[in-house]
């Protein structure tokens, strides 16, 4: 019990210090290590074992909307970077530049794409001649570097994985159904995978993406109030087509140029499942995206029959992701490691157990003990497990819904700001310099402009000029 | 007709030009683009979906046999790179280095990784502190960057795709098995997934990699007779353990330095798929990792029920990849475009075949016809897909052993270099002057010392002393 207790003592309690407990989080439930390149991170089996689950999930409802993956080159020239004006001022101060290869010094610089929508432009401008080339669903699954000054593991880091759709349509009608297409994907997976509920809008336009003409936005909430930009899709209008001559003749026989849209996702999304579900015995991982879905625990392991029977259950039970842990450490410390873990569902199995022809089944997220008939185990297990995925939701969205506070006048925007957490409702007049007021007075950012909105007063919370829409406003990671 | 015979035209023929035939079909088939990042492709979808399945066989194999997946930073500190002398002789030469993030200068610059053996090593040191921790058994897939001067489409290019395994062990002998074990992997993958046959053995030192003890490879053999290095596993000893201070405490309670092996195969694959299979009419994929397994072709598409017929047999066939294409292309065309991207099998449905309950099926590798009934289309298609993969694993097994030939004086190895291809078995004694004399006069390297041994002769090839062992020469990509 020393060893149990000392195991979860070596985390930060939750409430106290949630940056902290952060941290403790991802190296305790080893998800990740740090290396001698400041803000990269190894990503250990714990973590990659996530990010694949996310993938191969993803991966599917993208195949089904009807995307390709490709393969873009992992280096931009400074050239082609500056053909799109806004996106290199957005993207050139942030970038890491090859400048030599071997000894030799590079005739023209190269940067590790920060993203590569300049590199599916010149593709496309190679492959896109006419209507029936057209729509391109292209996705690619890579790595992307962003030089930031303070990194934190998943949330912000120098390099993330991620994926990044790049598709070219005919008409502008086209790309901005696909636009909003692929932000439902991202919403359905958050809810459906993660167990986690997010508000869809518009992205003002101080915050949307560098070259596009709307971006749109999923934000969840974690478990400290704050908000997490967890997705993004943009629409680009034919801006980019423009810069690289992407065109093709359409059924007329007359030249038009495509509509694009990007969309992307990244390991942030591990960041989210941490911060929305973690608690103070460590990680809690939803049953879809779990690397394991149930661990058995042998209780009393010596005694005969008992890891005989386990690693029967092990068998029986292999329509699940499943993990036996027969090492000889004590059930307790193996409880609190799998705990820490996250795995979703734990099976108690002991001599008394086999006598009864039952299991113990321990829920990780309420821990709930139930004990059950070894005879309908893989029902019992199943059924469980889709309860502990769709409670963790529950549960997640009674957090989001009593964390929205509707404010119509800036005195209380001020005072809610400083007394609470969570998602502020508000009215806009459309202005930056109310956004930014805003920003100044209160540390509080747009999130969104909601798909749903509601006029809440008529009047801009800020200057009180007429207003236009209603903003979600939070503080954000 | 026309369009069909430009079509195929517009392809290089094999024996008249190989390297051609090939930029040929990696153009044709769609596999690739170039980009404006001199050496560095764009991998398309038809190409991107070969790697995927080839990820899919091989990243299976690789958890049955209980490793498992991370993800490492993409930059090396130089310093880091510099831990292990040979291995940074090695690859100093052809890294690409970082200077600059954003506008600020790196006090330290950062090198691209062109492999992980630091990484790793850094991040073992770190993990690995008793037995128990032992062994650990971790690959990663990623794309890795090698200054190279010279560069083909998937053969050897600045950046390319691929998995490296890096793994440590208590003991010796447990890092030579893993080290032989998965050279094994790698030769099963490629006879069973990819119908490639492939020599197994171990590389001179002249040819091993940068800081191993020993490296092992398989090599294949390409159409024209070249010898393609395939996938290599290397023995490290403990010499990065040293390097890097990865001790642990044994039994014993004494410290001991681990032994590691690392081991990796890349897109190259997609190259030996090319060349080994390929004809005049483009690509041929082996069922096990085509993309389409089938494709499914309506004759007279206008006329009643050839569609829905077509429709209903692609779900019939649902368990297999298969592809409809019912674009308004004529079928000729169609044909010649489904050979060029080596689509396995096409079934072709018109108005007679149905009243007659029947389907053509036209096998890609032999162009054989088979008529088949409907009734029993399932089993038909899945036997035949079977024997495709069998009998491309036949032929290019026949095509290797026909060009193996065995020599035992000088003059024969030189007058067959210049009239034949394939790969030589000739005698050798060990010394690097006579591998390199050997090099220089004919123009084969040393492709590796076979575990299958044989005393053709006492006498070295080259110089007449001793022969230690037996060796395949060859002609490289």
């Amino acid at each position: 019990m020393d060893r149990q207790k000392k195991f979860v003592e070596e985390i930060t309690s939750r409430d106290e210090d949630f940056a902290k407990w952060y941290t403790d989080i991802v190296k305790k439930a080893e998800l990740i290590d740090y290396s001698s390149v400041k803000g990269c991170m190894v990503i250990r089996p714990n973590g990659y074992a996530i990010w694949e689950n996310i993938q191969k999930n993803l991966d599917a409802r993208f195949k089904a909307t009807g995307h390709e993956n490709v393969y873009m080159p992992l280096f931009i020239p400074e050239s082609l970077l500056q053909k799109e004006k806004e996106h290199v001022e957005g993207f050139a101060p942030e970038v890491a530049w090859v400048t030599y290869g071997g000894s030799e010094k590079l005739a023209e610089r190269l940067c590790v794409r920060p993203t590569s929508e300049t590199l599916f432009c010149e593709h496309y401008a190679n492959i896109v001649h006419s209507y029936r080339d057209l729509p391109k669903l292209y996705n690619q699954w890579c790595s992307v570097v962003r030089w930031e000054k303070t990194t934190r593991p998943f949330l912000r880091s120098l390099e993330f994985l991620w994926q990044e759709g790049h598709t070219a349509h005919a008409t502008m009608e086209d790309a901005r159904e696909e636009t909003i297409r692929m932000l439902n994907v991202y919403a359905a997976f958050c809810e459906e995978a993660l167990a986690i509920p997010v508000v869809k809008g518009r992205k003002t336009d101080k915050e949307k993406f560098a070259g596009a003409v709307e971006t749109y936005t999923i934000e969840s909430l974690m478990h400290d109030g704050k908000a997490l930009q967890s997705g993004t899709s943009h629409y680009f209008g034919d801006g980019f087509a423009k810069a690289f001559g992407i065109q093709y003749t359409d059924r007329d026989n007359k030249l038009q140029y495509v509509h694009q849209t990007s969309w992307g996702v990244s390991t942030r999304l591990i960041g989210a499942v941490i911060m929305v579900h973690g608690d103070d015995s460590g990680l809690s991982l939803p049953p879809v995206i779990a690397p394991a879905q149930l661990v058995i625990i042998p209780i009393a392991m010596h005694k005969e029959g008992v890891l005989e029977k386990a690693a029967e259950l092990k068998n029986r039970l292999s329509d699940f992701r499943v993990k036996l842990d027969d090492s000889d450490k004590m059930p307790g410390w193996k409880f609190s490691e799998h705990e820490m873990m996250g795995i979703p569902l734990r099976l108690e199995i002991g001599p008394k157990d086999i006598e009864n022809n039952q299991a113990v089944l321990v829920r990780r997220d309420t821990r709930e003990k139930t004990i059950v008939s070894l005879d309908n185990i893989e029902n019992e297990v199943k059924s469980l497990l889709d309860t502990i995925q769709s409670d963790m939701l529950k549960r997640a969205k009674e957090h989001l819904d009593k964390s929205i506070t509707n404010i119509t006048d800036f005195e209380s925007l001020c005072r809610a700001a400083d007394e609470k957490t969570g998602f502020f409702r508000a009215m806009w007049c459309g202005k930056r310099e109310c956004e930014e007021k805003i920003k100044e007075t209160t540390g509080l950012s747009s999130r969104c402009i909601p798909f749903e909105q509601e006029m809440l007063s008529d009047k801009c919370v800020c200057c009180g000029e007429k207003a236009e829409s209603l903003v979600f406003w939070g503080k954000a990671y």
